[in-house]
């Protein structure tokens, strides 16, 4: 017969295999980071290569393309080691669902690569591709944070989505700004998508600030190049200004100070990701510790003499458990509050998600098409895109057949 | 190297595995129910046994004992065979905690009953004692609900713990109602407390309506007996009206109506447990019915020719597998979206719980003290206890040392 204090010690092992667990989620999140960073840099070597019918960058290409294959080699290393035997993984569902989805489109990898060689798309298209793959990669790393079980690891992995997010913005922003000051004119729609983006990346970095530990935070202060930074302020000013007409020669100051700060933000990365790997190992170390104090505590108790009551043990010992597992039980309650508070910081992505997939499904749009109708709506409207979203949301609730 | 394909079904069998041990903790839930209603028995068997001074309900008590023995060994049957070994369980670490209380209060039943043989404690002493134990039991329940994956069993296991809770509430009603109209004299804080009791199981039966299944809510419609019904209304308005006399007479027409009032809501819940465990087994079967669907569509498609263009399947059957592997996760993103909307209907107790650690901690008070505390507060201020609980949380945040 299992005692109260099997299962006290039972709990106490659960949660240090979810650690366990959690820390090998983080490894794949951190592989995840820098192929991401890789392929951003794919992506724009991609786009001038298209954009100068192959003449520029094409070596460059060649040598960025064997780079992301070893790192991409090293996600897939990771999903590998993931367990999809008989035994079932905590949130195995929802992960192994997102890594189906990053493995589809990483199979089209190579013949998107094959079409470029060729140049047998535009390099807008080529972008979009990217940006799609990008999107799904971190998927992973959301869906690891939705999950996760510790509260100051889910904090430590909300903050890490959302800097990862709020750097993928800026790439997206470094090529909008380099193609537009190359072009020499900017449109209406242009400047709208141009503050749209610079409206998302501010959200995502104030979630990274919220949730960030404060020597991540200072190592952020501390990569800032205020001259770049300056740079880049008076360029997107005259970007978005209500002239139109831009000079060319620009577009190689802003391609690079925006350079400079996206390699500042992928140092600030990979302080993030040994935080979160550092945070772990704490975690687990501490958790050990505590399932060992535990232990010596009742076999210290267990020698008591034993009460002639027919009591199993004597009046210490019973009121000692008492205390303990009352404690463990209070503090687990805790700290599932505090994840529930943490996980409401993803609630703006899952309502931009669910707005999505209503697009899809109720006028067969496709992925891409609905986020980009939701983006139109939100520029039109001069609102934030998950207003325009939870709009749609709620539309569908009276209207079913027609949302939006 | 593992596909798309292969972690889109191990997705699903996550899933399924994760339904299976729904479905497990469903069974543990029902046990719990059972020997709940047999201990609120003993309970108030025990109130009469001690009242009458060991005149009355001697022989009852014993029988009452054994029914209860056997139900604990039902109940313990189910936490044996709950999985403590080598594998994590998901949610482990929160379940076996629970569990710990449990058996830790479970251990203390046997010195309980001798002390009531001896007629060695008061009633009111009596009553707390097996409150306390329901309410670890209801704990089992509350984590159930709390950290089940699936939204639909989510929600049918919220409505089972509100109402098994609810029951709870009104046997304590019983108990108080027989005592006073047994008295002949009810003071007003007997009142407020009534008033209270009343007011907390309608919270309970109201969450409960909000999330039971149609086919639930019909069965407890039609198990509500309207005369028993209008006669506890008849004496609920006599005790907590002004007058403070009460005419002894009604205590035993009370007891009746009451308890009609408690075995019909204990057929609701056998209803319950039994929609619950067909809602696992049909959503278990549905589960692995898709699996199949898929595991079917991908070998047909699989016998597809192979594109000439280096991808690894052909384009049919490409599309296709992005199609199932998106569809799948939108379905596991929109389910836990509206998993957290069920267990938003959890958060009541959740600040209850935390303000009444807080208390303990910083009041150094027992758990029913700070109950006992938070319950005072409401009824002066003529509020509800999850205010003052969030009042008490809140002023916490101010002043750290000196709370309440």
């Amino acid at each position: 017969m299992k005692s109260a204090t099997s299962f006290l010690l039972a709990a106490r092992q659960c949660e240090i295999a979810e650690l366990e667990e959690l820390a090998r989620t983080s490894e794949l999140v951190g592989a995840t980071g820098r192929f991401i960073h890789a392929l951003q840099r794919e992506r724009g070597i991609c786009n001038v290569f298209l954009g100068s019918h192959g003449t520029r960058f094409a070596a460059q290409r060649l040598r960025q393309v064997e780079e992301c294959e070893a790192l991409e080699g090293q996600v897939r290393a990771q999903f590998e080691a993931l367990e999809t035997g008989a035994l079932p993984v905590r949130n195995g569902s929802r992960l192994f669902s997102r890594v189906a989805v990053v493995l589809n489109a990483l199979d089209g990898l190579a013949a998107l690569r094959a079409r470029i060689a060729r140049q047998a798309l535009s390099a807008r298209d080529a972008t979009a591709a990217y940006v799609r793959l990008v999107n799904r990669l971190l998927g992973v790393v959301f869906e690891s944070a939705d999950t996760a079980s510790d509260p100051k690891v889910s904090r430590a992995l909300v903050a890490m989505f959302n800097f990862m997010q709020g750097k993928e913005l800026a790439g997206q922003e470094r090529a909008l700004g380099a193609s537009v000051f190359a072009a020499g004119y900017i449109n209406a729609s242009g400047q709208q998508q141009w503050r749209h983006l610079i409206e998302s990346q501010q959200a995502c970095f104030q979630v990274f600030t919220d949730c960030a530990d404060a020597e991540v935070q200072r190592a952020d202060q501390a990569s800032r190049d205020p001259a770049a930074l300056a740079e880049l302020e008076r360029l997107r000013r005259i970007g978005c200004s209500t002239r139109r007409e831009l000079d060319p020669a620009l577009s190689q100051a802003w391609y690079e100070c925006a350079t400079v700060r996206i390699d500042a933000l992928r140092a600030v990365e990979d302080v993030l990701a040994r935080h979160l790997r550092e945070l772990c190992e704490a975690r687990i170390a501490q958790a050990r510790s505590e399932l060992r104090d535990q232990r010596a505590m009742l076999a210290a108790l267990a020698s008591e003499p034993v009460a002639g009551n027919g009591a199993p043990f004597g009046p210490h010992l019973e009121r000692s458990i008492l205390g303990m597992v009352q404690e463990q039980s209070r503090r687990l309650q805790a700290m599932s509050d505090e994840l529930d508070a943490v996980r409401n910081s993803l609630t703006e992505r899952k309502v931009v998600e669910r707005a999505k997939g209503l697009l899809m499904a109720h006028r067969q749009m496709t992925e891409d098409d609905a986020y980009k109708a939701l983006r139109q709506m939100a520029m039109n409207q001069n609102r934030r895109i998950v207003d325009v979203a939870q709009a749609v949301l709620s539309l569908a609730d009276v209207l079913p057949g027609v949302p939006g």
